[in-house]
């Protein structure tokens, strides 16, 4: 794969299982990527580090994943001034109620491009929309996206009256 | 003004108030922009139309303001390849919390990049970020702010310091 | 069955299986319905198209149900005049919390008739009382529909009783 | 002003501030009405013969209105078959948090169409959509609504820009 | 059993299994009891009259069970000047946070004694407290459930003490 | 006044204002009470001692009113076979929703009777209903009080009607 | 075991398996500990007497974990000077959130260090620390600790690298 | 004033008018203390330097206040083995919701010590107590203090009973 523009962080690797959503449709649209395991808490050097060589290495978005009071959205947005998307992951009592707060809340000066509760596929999508402000042929490939999703509804209500006649 | 870029968008003119917080701060980087009434439901062709014809007017990023149920950002999304930016507005009963989940709660598919609760300023920052992705200059300009952001911290600690004394 | 005067839209096929629970009550009251799937976000045109031509096809009625940031009530009723019911679909960490603050907190101009989170029932029998408003056959159904459930009521009340004794 | 088509019930005369909006609304579109002080709790007597005659009276539509533990729009939807429209009320510490699921979290069986916390202009359209079920007239008035709404949104845009320039 | 002093009431029969504990729990202090289901909207007649008879029938305490817009301990409270005790049942996607609020939210004048979710064995328990304000006996026999309370922790503590060593 | 048998404690003298409505309405029933500031936090030995004594000197029931992490009602209802009615005060950033958990969701075994968010009158008129078990001329009391809250409804609706003619 | 420096006290049994998770994180550490089974409800006075003897006894902190309205943490603070730290557990429809409340939401002057709701090995880490401020060993332990944390997300970095190529 | 023990930080300066009452504690109780502004997010190398010499500057505890997105307290617990307190500010739309989920749900590992939200007495009275488990005197202030309260609620009991004779 050419050199990675989105990076994908996660504070642990249990997040991968739904994170993949995310790099896999990355892969779909032809985006490259890298996947990253870094805590805001147990490594929080590593997680400044990234963040702050992120822009010169070449990455153009990074997408970080996070649960409870999922930080490392917000530590990494300190660091860099790339958009930084974050994903409030669901996991522990509270269903991802806690990692929407502490994600989408940030205060001003500091933007963490939120989506749903453990929605990866968005957080990827979002992605590919960003580098698409700069790559037609990335926005073509959004357009072709957005046909196959009405396609796939429209197929479905067809089979679906199909069924009940 | 050149061509914008950002569209600005809100449901209503009385949410003005608070997002010409994100007008503002687009002009402070330089990033041209152009503000919209529009309402998801009250005039739901003007918002198609709007949402349709942005990418082929050189619209690169879109901000959606709403309130309570707060379907504008994910109407605009539902008709553009742009990313789209919502902002969550306070007001009503519930302060805001379902202007939030009605934005930041997107199907698979249709990401609204959310920012905080009535938080017009980073939800521009973020469009300043998206943009920068393919403009050095802008990057720059983010690297001053963030510098400018610190320094205001630093002299807040400095003059509460020397209050103390 | 005769031309349809209730039209049951729902975001995706996935949630037939509990929309059908309207579509069974709307038959068993004799009420004609057609079903859709049609995503306020995946298939906006759809579902625009489809609300905007609902009161000329001979509808009366519209059933909406979607999950999640719950656009589908909201857009379809943009589009009509005639009474939108919203059915908020549990899915989803927030189990139909986010549905419900989505469908229900409408903004002053364009009601959602708003049932219970997953109630599918209730939606079909608001849409038999809408009916019944201007149908005396079937606002003695709907008597009847009432006595059915009292005398159910009576006869658990009996059951346990005689089960305890 | 001819028989009532609407009865506006509410639980307290401290509700008649908001609840004349509906009122208001009703009027707006020729739509006859009357006006009811009456509680779940305090005159159940009331409401319950209220509600068991209304379909005699000639009403159409009931819009109930309470507040906390709201529970009028249950009551009065209990002992009769036409539409209820249960408006849940702001007012106590939880905001109107209680009223709606009080209102709309009603069981199988027995429906109240909610709409927003507050929102007693919607309540009166939804009454108007009701009613224009059987009533060509007066879906004309809702289309005529609609376009005014619309308009309002055009012209604030057209005035808020114009103050921009 | 002798004539009972304690009516438990509940919406539906499916409730049994968890308000069977306040039956035993009432059991085995010696209150008597009866069990009755009624809805508060699908039966309301029954439950109208039974709460306006319950006095006269030498009933002492109500202890109502219903989930969702838990209204059954409202609509008793209404039409006696007993002491009504309301058990807000889990059930529903909001998991019975929706009959806590309809259940103790009670406006003013008209009280419900609201114990935890779902927690019918203190509705049992409040019971004969209130019966034991006039009755020395049930005191004593609630001296002694505390005792025995306490007796079961201390035993617990000694012999997970014992595990541990 | 005769000795007292509602014993009515506050965490703070600051709860008075508020508590004081308890305090109003047993007196208008002529039910004698004793009142109290006392912490569970700060006067332990003082709560404990009170609830220890409260069955010996003649106390029937006893209301506590507590904000926040409001322990005072469970710390009470820890020492006595005393029914407790517990209020949960407003007051701090959750305006009682804290509160309302805290005296609400007690574990099995030691049950607080709940009452509405701040609704001391509702906790004075639980108190006569559960005296009026064992006291005819209170339940009288509590008739004329359904009779008068029945007629200050009824004169509200003639009131607001005649307004509006 | 030399004598305990830290006592975990838990509301009932059934809490150990998670609290067990406290005590073995306490083991590794090396710093001695207690388990006590007791209640703030059912035996409040042997929570009161544990809680009064702690600080002579030799304790330096107390963990409480509680479920439901947890007052636990709480009435233990109410009656030592030593730090207490509370576990929210989970249990019960409410999932921790009233726990949660009920420990951290402590009146001014008695405060109750919280941690997350059921995270039984961050109280014990919280004892560390606090028992670490007088303790160069424990500090160079916790130190270790940390370096242990961040090796396992460097080294699952390095495992998910290596199965993605 | 001696070196430091107490470091106590906050994300804004506008926090001071609240974390002043932290300070103010401190220094009731002669805990030497200092005070300084430090954003997670625009100082986030003056935080993660702050923290991590902390321990080597001879600080033995560190108070974080922070609102919103509130991720000082984690960010500085990072980098430092010594314990951290958080105190979760109210201010912005959720009341301090956001900040309390922020603060207390720390992954397991690195956990906050969190008080009630903008309960800054507590946080240092927290301080305090951590520090006295290795000193007898400040033990003794704490029971002192623990009197003085105690004094002060008997004493408005005293007064309110009082002002009712």
């Amino acid at each position: 794969m050419s050199e990675p523009v989105v990076g994908i962080v996660m504070g642990s690797d249990s997040d991968w299982p739904l994170v993949q959503k995310a790099a896999d449709t990355l892969k779909s649209f032809g985006v490259s990527y890298e996947v990253k395991v870094m805590s805001a808490h147990r490594t929080p050097d590593v997680a400044c580090a990234y963040a702050s060589a992120a822009e010169q290495r070449g990455l153009k978005v990074i997408i970080a994943a996070a649960g409870l009071a999922a930080h490392l959205g917000g530590v990494v947005a300190a660091h860099t001034v790339l958009p930084v998307i974050g994903i409030p992951m669901t996991g522990g009592p509270l269903n991802g109620q806690d990692a929407l707060y502490s994600t989408v809340q940030m205060p001003g000066g500091i933007p963490v491009a939120t989506v749903g509760i453990g929605n990866a596929v968005n957080a990827a999508l979002l992605a590919v929309q960003i580098l698409g402000t700069a790559d037609d042929t990335l926005r073509q490939k959004f357009h072709a996206h957005k046909a196959s999703m009405r396609q796939k509804v429209i197929e479905a209500d067809a089979k679906l009256n199909a069924s009940l006649n």
